[in-house]
């Protein structure tokens, strides 16, 4: 398969690579790095790279950014930093992919576990990561030509316990190459609308 | 209770208001109608708002407008407006008011059905729904002096049948009165967190 992996760069991203590349074409997709420059928050800047790319058969986001800061400190503004970036940028991968993504190929986006399990800080996490799995039930019974869609949802990254380790004590971590078997899951399986839990 | 009720001329607010006015005091709040005026996707409305009402025991939030469209008419431009409206608009009101609610107080706010299951052209929703619920779980930990928090979520309305029955075909609808005893769960109970589904 030929896919498209944008946040290729990231630690997610490595991991999903080392997984997918030894049957499959990565297009590595970054802001600054990788094959392909683009940033999803710009919907122009996805038909751009789509229109480069050509046909694909899986598109896959690792990226987004999400504001974290003590809920009586969060303003609207803040809130649409979530709203712009991981949420309407990976949908923006959506919107832009369709008619690029083969009959039945699909699209993984990545959610994360506050969707269900809130932290401290975490208010636009957990109402960004519980819209992509809304958005992913929701676009899974229209999109065009037998074409899927899941969310991988993984708790904390145990390679991202030296930074975030402090805002999720006690909760279990999994190496990024754990989660990576869920992007293999959604892209190379056949289920759409699903929320794969890596956690 | 003195009980802040904003989308008070809406089919679920008149409910509310027959359901709590016998035993609380409902002030009602509307886009245009009611006792005063606030617009939910102004924070600064908001803010204005809580000056002239002052303390209250409880937030009910009726409100919030959703764009709807086939996935493959969607665009950045119109998810922003389910952002900007029923997503932001309710959370506006718990950033707004989390200074007037007393200790123990409540914010209700409304999601709905379509944040588990889906229907065409509901994709915004779907995510909107969800985030409010995402949201709600993140916020009550966070909230302060024992301020609860929690989602209502409706499924289609029996009154909203003639106008949205096209799109809920073989759903169970059900009447106004029913969705309003969960708001008075909510705001009357103890429980924090939570959805509770009217479906």
């Amino acid at each position: 398969m030929k896919i498209l992996l944008v946040g290729a760069n990231g630690t997610i991203g490595k991991a999903v690579s080392a997984e997918l590349e030894a049957r499959h074409e990565i297009i590595a997709v970054g802001r600054t790095s990788g094959r392909y420059q683009a940033d999803i928050t710009d919907i122009d800047s996805l038909k751009a790279l789509f229109d480069k790319v050509g046909r694909v058969d899986a598109v896959i986001s690792a990226a987004g950014n999400l504001p974290f800061a003590p809920l009586s400190e969060f303003t609207p503004e803040l809130y649409k930093q979530g709203w712009q970036d991981k949420l309407q940028g990976q949908i923006n991968l959506v919107l832009a992919g369709s008619d690029y993504v083969d009959d039945g190929g699909s699209f993984t986006l990545t959610s994360g576990i506050l969707s269900e399990v809130p932290i401290r800080f975490g208010s636009a996490a957990s109402a960004v990561n519980a819209a992509l799995e809304g958005f992913a039930r929701a676009a899974a019974i229209e999109l065009p030509r037998g074409q899927r869609i899941n969310v991988v949802s993984p708790t904390v990254l145990t390679e991202s316990l030296p930074d975030y380790g402090p805002y999720f004590r006690g909760f279990e971590s999994v190496p990024a190459a754990r989660v990576a078997l869920a992007y293999s899951r959604s892209a190379e399986g056949a289920q759409t609308g699903q929320v794969f839990k890596v956690q």
